[in-house]
């Protein structure tokens, strides 16, 4: 993961001031286009001893749970991610979660942080759509104003450990020619869900329904359209929330992580 | 078209027999399988004054009409594409056209030869489906023992003096999970048609019925396939055919330019 460590953090300080607003309590929202051009990151901290575990699924499972960057045990800093981050208080809201019970949503988590707590960065989307944007694309949940929709899917992904659960993915209609585009834009970023992994037919991966996600908002699917289906950061939170943990603390939906990686520079060509 | 010259032509000698054996009469058939790994080429001879609009017309055209190589008027000979080449003998059976018409079937094209000739040579399929085979995915046609099917569009090319003409296509089912990687495999390889340009929809590029091809043959599409569309080299034989030149040199169908250039290194990345 050392490769990702930003080159020159100085340069950009949109990121770190977007941090340091989370941290003083300046900024409790959502992170959407702040500090655009910055890799924006899915939080999940958990025990050491599943810590283990979820780590080894991660792997497995690189598609849904890129892992940009894992701390070591009780240590609130990212260096890979950023300047100065403190893991505790740098999201704007978290989720701290007890037996699989949903008991706080703070600004901040010093008050409730452990010596055996293990931080795990995965990648969003929000990267992949900007290079998307970028090739004049249509994204159509940001054209519509509403979230991306989400769906469980029929397919499994490879358990390690208590971890274990299906596939969750997000779908973005497109044209064609332009999802040919999109799939060689996407791939150049494995480190945020890369490529699609399914274009077309939703029941051919268990979606009964397009019109009804499981997460998000449904989105039009104009003529001429398909919908193209890429592997999503929910999924290991609902495999996390599936095992109920005995103490677990993730961000609230759509308050991430903002990092100093700059989105361009994480693409892989 | 320099960057495509051969570093080490003499560790490849397999190509430079395959071009001598047509040279002395002793290959004289199609050349799918001969001399694996290596380059193959269209060829279109035309005289200087038509040339330079179809050079112009390729170039609009990059994705049906990908540019391997022109030779100077007259020469014979194209370096960039490997040693000792000789056009006028060096294809095993060669299509000559006087206004349109067929008039001849060679196996050399030498007493017809003329000092105004230029010879393009465009890559060709073979190549991008040596790497699809390679990553394991299925080519149809090849399983089938066919040729590949193939269609005439409603996808104006983009004209160029009297050159102008519908885009044609070859097809070849996968499900969308392959399609995704064949679009990945296939954008590595921009000189030999690079990705597709649809899938899907058959009707939303004007083919009307996708079991009977304009050209070719047809192949099964399974369950859970879609049929994936790539800009093809039979789209500049067309145009060359009905401008109806008053002289013109192709090769025959199937019966390619072998070159030294090796498949792999004319991937992009």
């Amino acid at each position: 993961m050392s490769s990702l460590a930003p080159v020159n953090t100085v340069a950009h300080p949109a990121s770190y001031q977007a941090r340091l607003d989370a941290r003083n309590g300046v900024a409790t929202g959502p992170t959407a286009n702040v500090a655009p051009g910055h890799v924006q990151g899915n939080l999940a901290i958990l025990p050491k001893d599943m810590a283990d575990e979820f780590l080894r699924f991660c792997l497995r499972n690189p598609k849904p749970c890129p892992i940009l960057a894992v701390s070591e045990p009780g240590d609130p800093s990212l260096p890979e991610l950023g300047v100065d981050i403190d893991i505790r208080t740098d999201i704007p809201r978290y989720r701290v979660w007890q037996d699989g019970v949903l008991v706080d949503e703070p600004t901040d988590v010093r008050s409730v942080w452990r010596d055996d707590l293990v931080s795990f960065l995965i990648g969003c989307s929000f990267s992949f759509e900007e290079a998307i944007l970028d090739n004049g694309l249509p994204v159509r949940h940001i054209e519509q104003g509403c979230n991306v929709p989400m769906y469980r899917t029929s397919v499994p992904t490879q358990a390690a450990g208590r971890f274990h659960g299906p596939l969750v993915v997000s779908m973005r209609p497109l044209k064609p020619a332009d999802a040919i585009r999109a799939i060689q834009v996407t791939s150049r970023f494995p480190s945020v869900h890369g490529a699609p992994v399914h274009f077309g037919d939703p029941a051919a991966i268990g979606i009964q329904d397009i019109n009804r996600p499981d997460y998000g908002d449904a989105v039009e699917i104009r003529p001429g359209e398909v919908p193209v289906f890429w592997a999503c950061g929910v999924t290991p939170q609902s495999v996390v929330a599936a095992v109920k943990p005995s103490f677990c603390i993730t961000h609230a939906p759509g308050h991430m992580l903002v990092t100093d990686l700059i989105n361009s520079r994480v693409a892989a060509l």
